[in-house]
């Protein structure tokens, strides 16, 4: 089959690889239908995720059709649609009893396109499937279900959960980049009073309008003030995806989503008398099946986050788009998702 | 009357000052019978803490009787032992709506030996008494009673409750000065499986094992491994009172507790994959009322956070020791506190 | 001036009744602008209710510019257009600083209108005013935020927040008479999956479906049956209104809400085997100042709620259509809330 | 090999019985070191429990030695002691994936005893073992491991956690049998103020003092009354085992353990004005991995629950013992649980 193989920093391609197959009793074997490129997949391409070993196959968000599963899989069998979770569950390690899979002991947590040969693939196997695939209901579309894999439990765990959103609240989104945009999307889910989104670039501030956003404010242009003139001085009570930007206010919680490269400072002399809570977070995709049941009721915007769609062996290209986001306005890109794309052909 | 003034960076004297009196009709005046030293009045007597002006009366902490009171005050009358809280809440803002008192926007939060004259002195006078001054139950001794104005409820609101330490947890207490052994001792209250105390000096460790640290580790010996020896390689589920002592498990908290001067370094770069909660804050003191009860039955420990004991009178003095605490291994100073000092004199 | 008051079971009239005043430093008088009915004000004039004693004016929801103030009351001044909570706070007491005001013990809870003189008056005396009214946003009506003194409170805290609604889950509400209605309103802000409402009403189940019910079930019919179909045979995530409809899910939350008269059998032989949280409650308008927000931000559909208005002298009129809800549809009725009634006038 | 068999309501007997065998890939095979009987096994003889059928061996608690396993089982292998939970848990259904392993839907939940053979015998087969068994610290006795099968996280979820029991809390516990009193023993974890028993007998009443209840009352003399004097009227905040005592405060919490039987009546007459929260609930066994860490640590007081011990083959002796604790002073018995019991033998 084909896929997408990093071969160090700055090299990788769309080539043949060997087809995936069940190694052991809790794996399966999905055919892809749908996937998308994270802006963790970039930070692979340039060397800054040193355990992605040259030869792996990248991409941890698919949605695709089980073509074959081990003995021991009980929630999904050949022929289902489903969802392949950016993490993998063993379901038996003191993290995933408590739903924090991604801090599964057991083998899980996020190993596809990382520690083994993940997504970007015509098939890709998945570990441990009962608690890392999803079946989709059919009223929703391969093309929205593919941002579920990731992007969108993410932004709602580490941003929306972890931020305790809250009817009323101010919440102040800092970049609104895909995770950005998401957040904004799935803070609504808590009725907050307004979201703020900040950002640099005029065309992501107009994307998080059109997402619900309440107001904007340029980065450059002081959000810290706007920010209090909306809260009669006292900031937001919730702030996505930034450390460092002084918008919160005495009690509030920050919330940091995302890959993080280096270290930040911390500003203890100004904190220690303001009793913020501030998390960081890999996702533990706990909230997929609620937010799949959110979707196919239509109550999650996933198309708006999408502005440029390939056919699967379109993968570098696509690459390309989404690398130079800043040129191309790129947010979210989807691979397949197509009708076609979803037909079933033998698995090898 | 007799009071501990601030005369700017280094310069302070027990020296008279003119009587304290009701001033608003929220107002209490409280005849001083017990009085403690914290860490930041040390801060403030460097110059770290410029709102202190000089002339102020220092000291946010005291026992004593009420001699006066508004026409507004309902809950306390002259002749009732009250503690002194270190935060004055108005009880009618927003803050104060949420019993974040320490935030209080209406006239409170940490004013008492900052930003109007305080507790170190024969009389004080109490802002927004009702909220601020607990009645004592006889069963409950000044000397003990005046550790939980700021030391007990800072280490179990900010460390604690804020750190959730739950039944079964490891707990890491970094820093075994008073704070932290007033957090081993109130952590106690949730069942840790176990508590473990760092700290550079021996002979602090040695009190953190009284009040019920199951085991000790010397700061610069590597007390990370011991950790994660004691938890099969995971790390503590809460970590008290530091940043930046690679100790916590993925998925645990960080408190921090007490004053900070200077930012700390947030090593998102690790932390990021972790899903870290850290807390910073200042007392509410929302668990008054709560440590009270716990201390009449019998159940907090104050006696052993006290090694130093003095007369009223003998401040200066009092502040030398507790300012020399490596050397005479003072813990928290008491001054004050003996019956005869409780005796009701005029006020005035 | 003019009041409604009630005079023994079956007898009442809008009458004259001495101006009040204020009569302690906390207290502030208001002339009325809007006011509405409650049921509960139903249930007295029948008799139900044996604390309310003969002479009192009823009512405990209303609108109105303060007109005097005593001398303690600091956060609103005479001129103000504030709320009246249907609940008054001392704010010192053990429940008033956890937000529990509803369980007031310091002379506050509900008392206007139960056990002091309410707001069915072209005048009323709120006893600690400063935690007892609201100031109210220009841009909201008066009209509309006189359903924020209890209607709103009741259905979002004993309801939406006490049955804790989450996003995707499936809500049943039983009962969509006023409260079921703003319990409807208010569950949204939690993004529910589905809102079920089961009334025997059609005219209700309009209403509900119009304030945002994705499905509605005539309570003649197998209720549980439709909640079951609709969500694989679990049951609802939250039932709100009603005990004794067998349609919670394992796990799930049962949400009384309202005046109850009688007990109600509770089928512990079902429920002790399906974890099941079952909470009662008396509003305590802690979220009033959240509510208020989000109303002046357009987002509560209060004016939907409302179907008849009357001018304040139509009290006996408005009792007489809200009584007869069954055949007139009223839904809430509110009297004055139109600007003339606004304009200030001598305060006796 | 032999074991207990429930023949249809007051017949049962200790007899030869089919060895069980690995069925599912998920199965293990446990060697029974140790067991107990609980009240509902009793309820079960009497035929109140018409699911278990006629022929069933019974018992869902017990400690013994993993003698075979499935192809599926990761996390114990032959030869480890294990504690078998009295609740099995698929892993995979939605119920699990919340650690509601209670209400398991993938073929868990209580079916030891119940729906398939018991623990009462030498060998059980133990359905989902990965999450169904946990291994046993070397350091814990099988005899007092064994009373964490169900009693100890019972209590401790279903009445303590469900009741959410606070420090400085008064917690009153009605009924002091074995559950009454690890519900004592365990909330002691949460160091309430005061713990208060409630029973008829005075050996229970003597036995709740040992496990820590600072009062006790005669349930014939107004224990309402007591638990008024000891809070100011107030009544308890937290109350376990019983609907119906009117000892709970406003705001508090009514968290019933254990089986019931027939309905009860609900005064919500009285209720709905005090923002009552009552709960129900069968056992998670989410809290048996921290009560274990617990118990080998030596902080739950197993020991004192157990007044007779039999060897495995008196387990009619046993029962007959258990089923008459009025006159035998029996809380829970243990049979086997001694050194030689736990001598490995062939598993045929």
């Amino acid at each position: 089959m084909k896929g997408f193989v990093f071969h160090g920093p700055g090299q990788s391609a769309w080539e043949d690889v060997p087809d995936p197959a069940v190694k052991e009793p809790t794996d399966a074997v999905v055919r892809v239908g749908a996937v998308t490129i994270c802006g963790t997949d970039l930070h692979i391409l340039k060397g800054d995720v040193p355990e992605v070993r040259p030869g792996t196959v990248l991409g941890h968000e698919a949605v695709g059709e089980i073509v074959e599963i081990g003995s021991d899989v009980r929630t999904v069998r050949p022929g289902d649609r489903v969802l392949v979770s950016c993490i993998s569950a063993c379901g038996r390690c003191r993290y995933c009893r408590e739903a924090a899979y991604g801090q599964c002991r057991g083998g899980g947590g996020w190993i596809l396109g990382h520690l083994i040969d993940g997504t970007q693939a015509e098939y890709v196997r998945v570990p441990h499937a009962d608690l890392s695939v999803h079946a989709l209901p059919a009223a929703l579309e391969s093309k929205d279900a593919v941002l579920l894999a990731d992007i969108f439990p993410t932004s709602y765990e580490v941003g929306v959960l972890n931020g305790h959103v809250r009817p009323g609240d101010t919440v102040a989104v800092v970049g609104a980049g895909p995770i950005g945009l998401a957040a904004i999307a799935t803070a609504r889910l808590f009725a907050p009073e307004r979201i703020v989104a900040v950002d640099l670039a005029a065309s992501r501030l107009e994307a998080a309008r059109q997402l619900g956003a309440d107001a904007v404010a340029d980065a450059r242009e002081d959000p810290g003030q706007l920010v209090a003139d909306l809260t009669d001085g006292l900031g937001a009570d919730v702030v996505i995806e930034a450390v460092g930007v002084p918008v919160v206010r005495p009690g509030g919680h920050v919330a940091n989503v995302g890959v993080h490269g280096r270290p930040a400072t911390l500003h203890l002399e100004d904190l220690w008398i303001k009793n913020i809570t501030i998390t960081t977070g890999l996702v533990d995709t706990h909230s997929t099946p609620t937010l799949l049941r959110m979707a196919a009721a239509g109550r999650l915007p996933t198309a708006q986050l999408v502005a440029h769609t390939f056919p699967l062996d379109g993968m570098e290209e696509a690459y390309d788009v989404f690398a130079r986001a800043a040129d191309t306005g790129a947010l979210k890109v989807v691979l397949g998702g197509h009708p076609h794309d979803e037909v079933a052909v033998p698995a090898a």
